[in-house]
């Protein structure tokens, strides 16, 4: 039976993917005590790419809130696989976002919105989060949009 | 009554500002067991940043390095807003600066000494913090410097 | 006598070096409760940068390979100063990769391969971390690769 969390999830018509394991040999998350360390998350939808380039380059701040969207909804897939239950998450601590740009991007905050409102969206008030949103040179695969988070759990 | 950081504080000559509530759906610092994790804070001062653009371009290391002092303050400020009083920090555990850097930008390390040096002036051997500085393409608002910091709690 | 953590570093023919103690009011590591955070650490052996420059540009991904592996050793040796006891790390939590890349480079994880796998074969599946790789515009003293990392200690 689903949990609060997995019903509201559902009710935003979204279905959590089963997380890739990383092709590596790092681990998709991490947990130490009652924290949860989630690696970073690139917006990969059916193993493709959603959104590839730069913000303030071929990347419109539209399609980046919708690649920050897609990594949110992949660190909750990651916290998903971590815990079983969502309804055991009790806050989500942080969120790092990494914002593919071009030199003198000045909007990150805004395509960062996206993994922020869905988290909140997801969580309620155990999903206000603190953040960090910085616009890096490059990413993985050239992907447009970077997450990676920390969250506390029962 | 002033506690003795917030004393150190003022004989520094510097007055807390009452931190600004972020624009979004995310919040200006979580506290999780005895950690509190403080988002990334611009160089803001009374709403306005106090430099934009690049090191290594329009902008030297002097004025970096004040931008990196004025985030330091902003951390505080959020800590102070926490915590209610400064002498409940136990250690400056972490700082992460983000210097918006020109490729091939070499003294980010100088820069963010601007936020190091405050923040061990203000706590003393408790402020003495592990620390990561990276040179990013963008920053928000096109901020000259971003930092983050966790915090150990009392 | 040494632990099995350290007799599996000196069977991989690594002798971990003395950590040079930052230049300025930050440390190379802080404990907190279970957490050891250490500082970003450069590619440096004996004092001077193995690769500089950007992945993408000058460096290969060989030499970034090599240079997030030197990393890795400066990391372990800070947890050995912190510890004495390299088997005291219960898990390696996080390891956070910062590539000096050109923009549009998109290979960042290969490089960070050079650290992540160099982790795991010193402590095994202890060392299964949780990471998050992107690609930064600038570096200090131009070094290719910085890797922090946060560790769990009993």
């Amino acid at each position: 039976m689903a949990g609060a969390v997995e019903k509201k999830i559902s009710e935003l018509g979204i279905t959590l993917p089963t997380p890739a394991a990383p092709i590596a040999t790092y681990v998709g998350f991490v947990r130490s005590g009652s924290l949860l360390f989630v690696s970073g998350q690139l917006c990969l939808e059916d193993g493709k790419l959603t959104a590839t380039g730069q913000l303030g380059g071929s990347v419109s701040i539209e399609q980046g809130q919708a690649a920050a969207r897609t990594c949110a909804i992949n660190l909750v897939a990651q916290v998903k696989a971590a815990l079983g239950d969502l309804d055991q998450v009790v806050r989500v601590v942080r969120l790092n976002g990494f914002i593919n740009s071009a030199p003198g991007f000045a909007d990150a905050p805004k395509v960062m919105n996206g993994a922020s409102d869905l988290i909140v969206a997801m969580f309620g008030d155990k999903g206000r989060h603190s953040r960090s949103t910085v616009g890096v040179a490059a990413l993985p695969n050239d992907a447009a949009v970077e997450i990676d988070g920390i969250f506390e759990v029962a």
